[in-house]
Order: structure tokens, then C-alpha cells, then sequence
């Protein structure tokens, strides 16, 4: 079966794991980002007693969308957002898109009545920019792969009336090998590539002698030379990148928004956990109030623990030695986003590019253009989003007004003239944002291997989740397998418990 | 530059051409299509006095919408459409799609305030099946692109250690071709092709021990065997099938409708063209009342024509016998699509395709799955659009409820037992269609080279537009950049006539 093919889809999404009546028990939440909001969720239905400690004064964690007025509250600054209002006029910092394939976190959409819509993810008319390579001047994304795809086939070809296919082939064989890579990468009758209109046309096709001119192709050695195809040209053939990409209509921060609707009994916000203690018959949770300062102290026979481990670092936990070294050993992502609101739709209106991603080898990495709002008069325009380590911990160290500056720096090379129509940046830099501390969890294999088993088996009382304790990371599905995992965890303790 | 790539862009739209003040001439214009919307609009800024003489009772031709209630009208049968109302039920049996780069009709979108959304084309998690591979079994359209890639590149690779390579190279560029391919094809370290995650998990990643197990690929022969290679995989590469994909927010006759609000003056609806002649000061077009048939005869010094050619054989003109051969030198797509109003999202629910198109060997060929409504209750499910000559007849031949029946029984194929959520079924065959008789034009290399020039002069009084006069057939862009072309044609006969 596996050979034919049968079994190379995703396994049909399980659900919920079923859980043994609550009867009113009580379970500790810590942290209502997407894995603890699904946990309550689900403990809820079952009849469980939660309360869910949020730190913040919204739901969601990094499920995040800002709008006019909101706040962004780093360890050292703040800003707020002073765009005009508008359903399109958001910015998510955190998360923005959703695989098709993540079928945990659609089904909680689909459950909370979140109206989905197709994101463009790989606009095949964005912009790859290198200084490495074309004397640093963009292609269009469709150029750059068409013309990659057309040298591979050509390479390929070679190949073909050589031992080197290996096997003994037929003529009809071989034929239907070079008509395959004929198709496969546009190459003339020869096996050679001279261009396709795949890679967009010089002058366009219209009418009467407007045929459509093709330009030569891109240089192999200038594509080599570029950083092109070790990132962004295979990016749409990613399992998590490609098509179809979904977003919630109005922002990410839909989904929080909506849980949080439905679980405002259970969640306390602006309650900042400071100590937990083991106990006879379970543990004690210590927070505050943000505001007031004042103190309140919890006790459950068990705690799950979401909070990312930058921030649960600083908490005062009696967690088993292995328990805190592990903790320690996970690196989080230092990611960036950077946002302005765009008075003119330029990258519509000037390029022709209508949502998706253009790449610079510059800081600010990618440009994300809005799939919300198109031909609206103004949109917001994410000028960065950088996650390498070196360049995401020296935009962090900067100040907001200095990350906005050489974002549109950035710009200015892909989009020239465009910064006047850009105005009102805000930045998220994740290292800086409290109660989080990182965009998200990156094991190294030794802590993959040690760490991370030690921290799903939990310790005591204490039990673990969030996309941290996947192997989905970076994704809020991964969040949502792992409150799964740990509500299986729940179930199991129950039943085999006093 | 063009070695640079630097021209390897389309080139900015142009826009309409400037006309001279139109002063209240009058010109006749036949077919509210986009062809004659677009030259409508246009003569109706510059002050001329347009007549738009449309057969049917609603603006648009092809740019059509079916919702509850609508009827279709073909040659020999009438078929209504029952479906429930809903912002999201409706079904485009012509243009379904418009690509990001065709900046005519998208810059009359943004004049006419219609409303566009991300639509998706190539879903990466949508089905391909033929008969004649893996038999029979569908694949998932990742799993056969990301292992004919696979493919490839090891093909490719084979050829980077000989003299294939035709000019010599250094170590390090053979490195970095080798690098290329491997990163282009998921190779191994060894240049080999084993599988990748871009194909699919056999078991998705999750938790824990759930780290993602991948298929061995697709067996290359198999692939080979199978028509995949001579479309399907490539088709999200084509310039016009290539992300970003579009559509109006409520269905393409969006666009139809809210030109035809904006020349409700100019235009007579129900009105069918009969006879064409030819007078001292322009022509003469004999025209009849659809409900009455009451005659009415109007005159101009200009008319143009964008009937399309199966429809305007049949009317009775005093052609220029050349013109009248170029006319019948035309042939046209006997397209058909087929939709049915579907209970049950099966789609999304079952197989987690949001969106897309999935491709099978039997006659239904594409299945459309829809972008509107995403995680709604009901959705319109397109179970075959058919394009091919043989096919397309022998569907237009067969009564509406046997086109029905067949492509249920494809349908089943690729999703089993969804035929019972799918109900109310409406097919449009093109060649059936009064007042179009056809899908799109396609011109035969003789015809285009002898016979689209002769009609594009025009002949006397008669100007001639439409996709079926430009280079982009089949595609709205091309009604567009014909209509610009003919109005500056009479711009031209304007300024150098009496």
C-alpha cells in the first residue's frame, strides 16, 4: 500500500482525546495561549472545574492581532497602534497563517464559528532580492523558479542517454523520460532551455502583433550565486507552506478572541503567576494581580503548565533538578515583525502583487503583503519578518524607532519610493515581550532527544504543553496536539489514581 | 537588462487609450459582454453616444453567476437552479478566475468597486487520478509533485559528475550545482531521492514519539505512466494558472452586474441582433424585441462587434466575403461545468481540500472545490469542468440529468459516498448556449496568421472585439485589451474621417 501511494496523506485527524467525567475536579491552567484555551475548552465539556491563569490582559498569547489603539509593551518600551480602524487594517505578530493540513486548529475554528479565508503564502509575482546575485537587482518570484526548473530539466536530460540512468530502459522509455522533462521544465524540442513563459513575459501578450516576448533566461551562474534557492524558491513546496493557506477573516486573533468569549467563567486575565508549590495532594499556584499587586494562591491536584519556558524560567517553581535543566535547554526563536500602515496599496497598484511574500537578503527578510482588504485604499504592510538568530537578537536590541528606519531602508530596494506611503511602525520583537520571551521553540537534537521526553512525561503535579511540547513547532497545531497529549495525560492520571 | 532579467516583468498596464471628444457621436456596440462594457464605459467618458445591444436579459455574456433561481437556457433544454441563497452559493459556468497580472480587468474591478478575494488554484492537498496509474488509486497532488521533483533533481545530479556539463567548472561550482539540487529536490546527502515531508507524512508529526513518518515515493514508472506530467503537476506553474489566483467576493457576474449598473442608459437588454448592413454614412443594425419580436433598426457611423463568432454566423450580415471566411475560420472550446449544491462540505470535513482543484482521467476532468464559504454548511461543488474537443461534445449531446449522472459516478471515485450530499445538479455546455455557441476561441496556427489579422482591420463599418480578437483567449484580460484595442482604432477613424 505504501508504495502505491495509499498512505502518503495525513492520517485523519483524531480529535479530542476522550476524557473520564470531571465531576467537578479541579484543574490549574497556566497560561491561556491556543494550548490552554483548548485544554479548558475541552476539560469544560467533560465537567471538569478550571480556572486558567493568563498573565495578560487578552487571551490568545502569540495568537495576536493589533488594531487601532492597542498596545505593544515590550521589556523597555511601548508603543501603540495609531492606525485607522478597519476589518483589513490588522496586524498579526505572531502566527498568520494556517496549513490546510492543521486539521486540530481548523476544527476548533470551525467549532467557534471563526470565518476562514485563502491566504495567498508563495506569490509567484513577489519579489526575491539578493545582493549576492543579478547585481542585487529583485526578480520576480515567477522568474527565478520557472527559469531554476527549466536548468534542472535541461540538467536532467543529460542524463538521460547515459548509462547513467542506471536501469536498462526501452527507447520508449527513454522518449517518455524526455517528454516528462520536457513538460516538467518547459524545454524546447531539443531538451534545451531557452525561456518560458512561465517566467513571465518581457512585453506581454495582448492583441494583434502583441504576442508575448519572452526574455532570455536568468543566468544559472547568477542564480547559483544568489541565496534563491536556499530558501525561498522551494518555499511553496513546503508541506507547511504550500497552497491552500488559511486565515482567520479579521486577524489571527480571532481564534483567541473567540475561546475567550466562551471561557471567560474559567479564565482569570492579568493574573501573573509568581511561585508553584508541591503539596500532599497536588500544588499550589501563587499570582498577582497585575494591576493591584495583590496575592492570591490556588490549589489543584494538577497543573498544566503552557507558558513558554522563557517566561516560566523566572518563576519561582519547585520543579525537580532534571526538570529545570530541561526547561533551560530549549532555545526559542528571536523573531521580529515589523508593520506600518500603507496609505496607498503600492505593492497592488505598482507591481501587481496581491498578498504573499516578496524575500531580501537584507534584515528584514520577508515582506508580507495583506490578502485582507485588496483594492481597499489603505492596507497594512509588514515591512519584516526576520527569525534569524544573529539578525532577530540585533533587532531586538534596537530601539522601535531604529527598526522602523531600516525596515524602510529595506523597502526602498524592492519597493522604491514606497516608504512615503508608509507611516504609524510598530514592532514586535518576541524576545522582548513578556510573559512570552520567544516566537517560538527550536530543540536542539540532544535536547530533543533527553529533555523533551523528560518534560512530556511531567514532574509530579506539574504537566507540560503548548507548541513547545510538540514536534509541530512554530505552529499553533502544535499547540493544539499537544493539550491533546496532555488531556490523554489527564485522563490516564485519573483513572489510575486515588 | 534583459540578460539581467531586469525586463522579465510584464510591463506596467497601460490603461485605455485616450479618445478624442466624442461629442455625441453615436456608435453601436453588439454584446454586453466584457468586450462591450469595457468599450461602453470607455465611449460614454470620452461623450459619445453608445447603444449596446445585448440578446440576453442580463449584462455580462460569459461573466456569469448562477444563483437560486436563475435559469439556463440551452439550445434544446431549460434548467433552473434550486439551491438554498447564501452569499457563498453560486456558480461561475464561464471565467471562474482572473490572474494577478491581468491588470485590465482587475483595474476595472477597482473602478467598479467589486470586491476581490484570494482564490485557490493549485491546492497542494487536492486529488489526481488516472486510470492509467498506481491503478487507478488518486494521489495526493503534493505527494506527485514533490516526488516527480525528487525525481528530477537526482536525474539532474547524475549529470553534474561527467562532461555533460558542457563548459568546464571548477570543484566549487560543481559543489554549489550539487547543493542547488539537492535543496531543489529534497535530496539525500548522496544525491539520492528517498521521500520527503514536501510529499506528505504517511503519519503526521504530533507529540512525543509521533515525529512524522514519511512514504517511500511514488514509484517513478508509475508516474511516467500517467497523465499527471502532461498538465496536472505543472499547472500552478503556468503564468496564468500561477498563485496569486483571484476572484470577486459573491461570484465573477459580480463584475458583469456592476458595469451593467453603471450603463443601465446605454444599454437595451433582450435585444437580438439580426441583420448587419451596410449604408452611405456607417451601417445599419436590424434588431428585435426578445419577448415581442417587434423589429427596430438602428444606424451609426461605427458599430463594433463583439458577438462571438458561433453566434454571429448566424446572423444576417453583409460581411466582406473575406471577412465572413475569417469568421468561419474560428473554433471554438465546447467547454462545459457541471455544479451541484452540496449538503455537506465532504471536502473540507473528509479530506481537508479548502479550495482547489482536483484532476481525473475520467470525462469530468477538474473538480472545483470552492473558496467562498469556507467551513459553512453547504457549498457549491463543481464536479467536472470539461474543456477538451471530443469530450466537450459528447457531454453538450447528453441531456442535462445523464451529464448529472456521469459525473456523479466520477465524483465517486475520487470521493467516495459523497455523491449522496450532492443534489440539484446544473450543467452548462457551451456549444448549447444561445447568443455564444461556444467556451472560448482558439485559433489555428493558419487561421491566426491569415485570418485574425483581416478581422482585426475591420471591415468598413464594422470593428471587431472580444477575447476571441486578442492573444489571450479564453481569459477576460483579453475581452479587455481588445476592447482598448478597437476603441483606439476608432479613435484613429475618428480623427482622420470626415
Amino acid at each position: 500500500m505504501a508504495a502505491m501511494g495509499l498512505l502518503a496523506t495525513p492520517a485523519a485527524y483524531a480529535g479530542p482525546p476522550a476524557l473520564p467525567p470531571g465531576n467537578g475536579r479541579r484543574i490549574l491552567l497556566l497560561g491561556a495561549g491556543i494550548a490552554g484555551l483548548v485544554a479548558a475548552w475541552e476539560l469544560g465539556q467533560a465537567g471538569y472545574d478550571c480556572l486558567v491563569l493568563e498573565a495578560r490582559g487578552r487571551t490568545g498569547g502569540r495568537n495576536w492581532s493589533l488594531r487601532a489603539g492597542d498596545e505593544i509593551l515590550e521589556t523597555d518600551s511601548v508603543q501603540r497602534v495609531r492606525w485607522d480602524t478597519g476589518e483589513h487594517l490588522y496586524f498579526n505578530p505572531g502566527p498568520a497563517r494556517i496549513p490546510h493540513h492543521h486539521e486540530g486548529i481548523l476544527s476548533y475554528c470551525r467549532m467557534l464559528g471563526v470565518k476562514l479565508e485563502v491566504m495567498c503564502n508563495d506569490n509567484r509575482g513577489a519579489w526575491m532580492q539578493d545582493d549576492a546575485a543579478f547585481g542585487g537587482q529583485k526578480q520576480r518570484s515567477r522568474t527565478v523558479i520557472a527559469d531554476a526548473r527549466g536548468y534542472v530539466a535541461e540538467l536532467a536530460a543529460k542524463a538521460t542517454d547515459q548509462a547513467a540512468l542506471g536501469a536498462p530502459v526501452t527507447d520508449e522509455d527513454r522518449e517518455r523520460l524526455r517528454a516528462f522533462l520536457r513538460a516538467f521544465g518547459a524545454l524546447d524540442a531539443d531538451l534545451v532551455y531557452r525561456g518560458s513563459s512561465r517566467a513571465g513575459y518581457a512585453l506581454p501578450a495582448g492583441v494583434g502583433a502583441e504576442t508575448g516576448r519572452l526574455a532570455p533566461p536568468l543566468d544559472l551562474r547568477q542564480l547559483l550565486s544568489s541565496n534563491f534557492w536556499q530558501g525561498p524558491m522551494q518555499f511553496g513546496e513546503l508541506l507547511f507552506q504550500a497552497a491552500t493557506m488559511l486565515e482567520p477573516v479579521g486577524g489571527m486573533g480571532q481564534i483567541g478572541g473567540a475561546f475567550g468569549r466562551r471561557l471567560t467563567d474559567v479564565i482569570r486575565k492579568n493574573a501573573v503567576v509568581t511561585a508553584l508549590r508541591r503539596t500532599e495532594s497536588g500544588a499550589q499556584v501563587t499570582w498577582r494581580e497585575a494591576a493591584s499587586g495583590i496575592e492570591h494562591v490556588e490549589e489543584a491536584s494538577l497543573v498544566l503548565c503552557t507558558i513558554p519556558f522563557p517566561a516560566l524560567r523566572t518563576i519561582d517553581a519547585d520543579f525537580a533538578p532534571e526538570t529545570r535543566a530541561a526547561i533551560a535547554a530549549l532555545s526559542y526563536v528571536p523573531a521580529a515583525k515589523v508593520a506600518f500602515e500603507a496609505k496607498r496599496r503600492f505593492w497592488e497598484l505598482d507591481d501587481a502583487i496581491y498578498g504573499g511574500i516578496s524575500w531580501t537578503s537584507r534584515d528584514s527578510t520577508q515582506i508580507w503583503y495583506p490578502t485582507a482588504g485588496i483594492n481597499e485604499k489603505k492596507g497594512v504592510y509588514v515591512g519584516a519578518y526576520i527569525w534569524s538568530e544573529e539578525t532577530g537578537r540585533a533587532f531586538a536590541a534596537k530601539a522601535p524607532a531604529d527598526r522602523l528606519a531600516a525596515t524602510l531602508a529595506d523597502t526602498e530596494l524592492l519597493h522604491p519610493g514606497a516608504s512615503a506611503a508608509l507611516r504609524r511602525g510598530v514592532s514586535v520583537a518576541w524576545p522582548k515581550i513578556p510573559f512570552t520571551g520567544g516566537a517560538w521553540a527550536e530543540w536542539e537534537p540532544a535536547a530533543r532527544a533527553d529533555a523533551y521526553p523528560r518534560l512530556l512525561a511531567g514532574d509530579g503535579p506539574y504537566l507540560f504543553a503548548g507548541e513547545h511540547m510538540s514536534n509541530i513547532n512554530g505552529w499553533q497545531e502544535g499547540a493544539v496536539r499537544s493539550a491533546h497529549y496532555a488531556l490523554a495525560q489527564i485522563g490516564e492520571r485519573i483513572k489510575s489514581g486515588p
